[in-house]
């Protein structure tokens, strides 16, 4: 295989975080958390988004997700989330199974309209049915579009208007900051309570969550052990977001992971493709013929996102921190070829 | 401080583990553990096992007993354990978080006898009790004691009686190994399902689960990622292993460690000091006057473990893949000029 | 209040239920369903359904659904509902409050169809996502509509195609028994476990659970106390099916609420009013101006079901055994003196 | 058989709840307790503790102590029990079935103590360790003793202390309240929640639960919903309170249990048999000899509670409200024939 867009985690880290954890391979610290890399990587984002948020490291995005949603809401309290939603489909049932429903909605373009929301509040009055508490997004959403500054914000005040807290996914962070005008302050803001995302942005592992809203702070730290989730070595996680918070490492990457994927996808409208989805950031949904999609498996990875009929399919291609412009252009011409 | 006895996971990584880890830290991998490392750390661990186990990568021990636990049993049933039992007092109840009562036995020297699980299975007859459906051990014990080959078949032989699955927790089975008559292929032949400890045998993180009885095999990587607990980044865990069980590091990390503690034992025995188990393993309680403990604190790391009365505690001093021999002389002799 | 329409659980119980219960009121009993009650209880289903089923009496049906599911399911088990359906909408998120996601579906006239199944299947195939595990449907369904045998049948063989169980809500089963051809030994049948409403249909309270696939046999007893499901005193639920399942009380109940219901719906149909769905059950769905449906309240108990516009409703007409023909003629005259 | 001494649930009703049931048997109602029955229990119970909690009515006391439990707690919280404790012992595995653990203590006479709360707060100090957030306590006890108005008195202030939930099991309230000089007053005073038992003191089933903490108020109809435990028939639950709470019926229940108990317990010392405990209330454990308690079976029903020797066992005789002292005397006699 000459080169992999299937995910965003092929490869095990950034030479920078690589870098610095081979210099403090022989140091001895403290664990769970409680020691200076996490202090120090900690530090750091705060001041990036100049707020008073607590902030815990754990080791995987649907780890992350149902620990916060459990955290956040009573046993007959509800998530509000995208049909499309990662929780909804992708994390084989773990919100559910540490105990709350996701309440479906459609969206628009992967993401959560105020008029969702207001309809779900709307039908959900009486003690027969769960009470939502909790409106989850995703930046980048499923389908690589991002939450604008306003958009954020109206959400932000719909959720207040009616009580529920606000939880951001940032798997993708790095892409999104690199394409939408809401910066990490904005997000620190406007959400109760995010995760800034590493394993999807050259981290060796794990996800750094942020919570704002002091009513989520108590407790969190024993939740997270009461999950599984507490890792004994805290600091080989926050080692990564100290190297990728340092000199806008993290902003670097997504926009070279963006630089990448925007190329690829003007290329291939050049080239007469379609979109599926009209994505700025660092996942692209193209729609393929399935015998051209086949014949490239054996060269390049990526992902068949859907069926959409007998002869037609959509695939993502997915950029990632290690994607070079070359791969992507070695990609294109192996189309052209091909066409 | 000179050096920290604290723990065995305060340190990053083996310097083995590192090495691997940079060798191929370009490298595109598949995620999830169906990528080449995790298959050729499953290889090497069969190898020295001698058996047909499927093994899986999580992230750390108390996600790993309640993973496997939660998996083994249907809401009803009940662990059995010892009342020192890591998961009994230091999970923050996680097993009884995915629903699962822990039925406690005082065993003996942290050792769950035959006559604990007779006794158990004698009260545990009528739907209004939990059903007793598992044994939970661990090698080494809570206060560093290890099952002898024997044992393990006698509790496995009563466990098959009853119909209970028997999981030994592995998180320092390093150290096991390297004191215990107990080989791999014998903890795999008389247990259903058991974890190797990579966080605390030089892994960067990481325990590796492995299933013997096939009636636990089902399902059981759906169960992983119901519980937050698959990792994307695979390969990341399974590197450390890969590097672990080449050329017997696995087993020398035990033994260096052992030889440590060991070292310490005796000297301090010299010394009068006295033991509060008789641990032949990486973990050594010492009974300590309050005053010198204290004194001690400034240049060495250690965990209170008990407060015995108000004149003397209970210290415990962990060896680890990185403790020198010279680390505990300089302990032994700053104790000396002390007392 | 003349009548009330809202439901059928607003009398206590059916005169042959009470009259049972005051006969044995003194009567010295077993607890927790050993008793001879329940056993009598049981022999007359049995002989109805000509199956070998276990049964047991449960509380209610939220309770029942909740149980049997947490029964059936692993963990990152699912059950396919309508999105319609009574576990999705009107039981405050219990399902998922025992751990298990709801997958829905469109379906038909409220019920599920093949297709629905198929399509379900064909998007669930790897560890990411829940595993499909028991389909859900209730006879009647929430719009009062029935499965026939046919289609209960077809069900039944797509469920074991795919390794699904079957699971038939049966709150209002004696109203569904008097207008399906579907009768008790087919859905005891056709089915894997099943339940025959008490509480909606002349019971004190009480829901019969009845499984007939031995793999989901097994330790149901303990669930159910698990659950904090078990009545101590069994035998007063019990002993409304004694009554119910005597001299075909309970097809009588069925016929007799359907009749009164049906006479509704002519007559209402007669007067110009639309069917919000065409249901044959004791469950009528009526189109009806909001100053109208208000102007009735003071005389009449109904649901209002669903607000359509900002003229127009859909009100929910419930019969239950207590109905009488008369009830629904002053009903309908008091409607006809308004409009 | 001539009388069982098995259990106090072995009768339907008392007299006065079946007449009150006749009575209304007829009448339409609301469903889910906001009915004119439930409300005018909950003025009658209200009125006997002069205090202002919230009442809901739920079917049995498993059901209700893990309603409660799962209601106070989030998931990393934990229940102080004694180690004979209903939850503890005879619920299987319910309270773990809703994630919490339980942390036993010996106590004394059945009874926890001030020292054993402040032992266990002593040792659960960091995240770790579960946070323990509720004493659970059951009046009468396992063996039958009671809480002083003083003990309470102690134990809540210790609650207080700590930020503890106090919550009392009243399965048996009515035999303890005849015979404690704790009021149903001091108990609504000195818990936060309590339950007054209906299923063992002459109700067809139910439990009353009483909030008086408002902390703990909030929710908890919807969380009562969540795990399958609102009554559609609310209304059949709360007749039975209606009718014990009119003409104190529930304190003469007590009573007279008690004045039958304590007969046969005078008349066991009179032939010179020892207690296993010494209660005050309708539970007395008797140490027998085997071969004579297997000569009563034919003829008096009672539980083994417990085997002491191969001679011995410990039996228990418990009182009903049906119980009259001629069951009690013929009791007498057959041992008398016997011995």
């Amino acid at each position: 295989m000459k080169y992999s867009f299937r995910n965003d985690y092929s490869v095990a880290a950034h030479p920078s975080v690589i870098e610095k954890l081979v210099s403090f391979a022989a140091e001895q610290n403290i664990g769970y958390g409680y020691d200076e890399h996490s202090n120090q990587a900690r530090r750091l984002l705060l001041d990036k988004m100049q707020c008073n948020g607590d902030i815990y490291f754990l080791a995987g995005g649907t780890q992350t997700n149902m620990v916060v949603i459990s955290h956040a809401l009573k046993p007959y309290q509800a998530v509000i989330a995208c049909d499309s939603g990662h929780i909804n489909v992708h994390e084989t049932g773990a919100v559910e199974g540490s105990g709350h429903k996701i309440i479906t909605v459609a969206g628009k373009d992967g993401k959560i309209l105020v008029s969702d929301i207001e309809a779900v509040m709307a039908k959900h009055t009486d003690i027969h049915k769960v009470e939502p508490k909790l409106v989850y997004i995703s930046q980048t959403t499923e389908i690589g579009t991002v939450y604008s500054k306003a958009e954020l914000k109206s959400l932000a005040c719909t959720c207040k208007k009616y009580g529920l807290y606000l939880f951001l996914d940032g798997a993708r962070l790095a892409s999104a900051l690199a394409c939408s005008d809401a910066t990490l302050a904005d997000i620190a803001k406007y959400t109760d309570v995010f995760y800034i995302g590493g394993t999807k942005n050259g981290a060796l592992f794990g996800e750094a969550v942020v919570i704002t809203n002091p009513e989520l702070k108590k407790g969190f730290d024993y939740h997270i052990k009461n999950k599984g989730a507490l890792l004994a070595k805290g600091f080989v996680c926050a080692l990564g977001f100290e190297a990728l918070f340092t000199n806008n490492l993290y902003e670097e990457i997504g926009q070279k992971e963006n630089e990448c994927a925007l190329f690829l996808k003007e290329e291939l409208l050049k080239l007469g493709f379609k979109l599926a989805y009209n994505s700025p950031s660092n996942q692209q949904f193209i729609i393929m013929d399935q015998a051209l999609a086949k014949s490239l498996e054996d060269d390049y990875g990526f992902e068949v996102f859907e069926e959409l009929n007998e002869k037609e399919l959509i695939i993502r291609l997915v950029t990632a921190f290690d994607t070079k412009i070359s791969d992507c252009q070695n990609f294109i011409r192996t189309i052209m070829q091909k066409i």
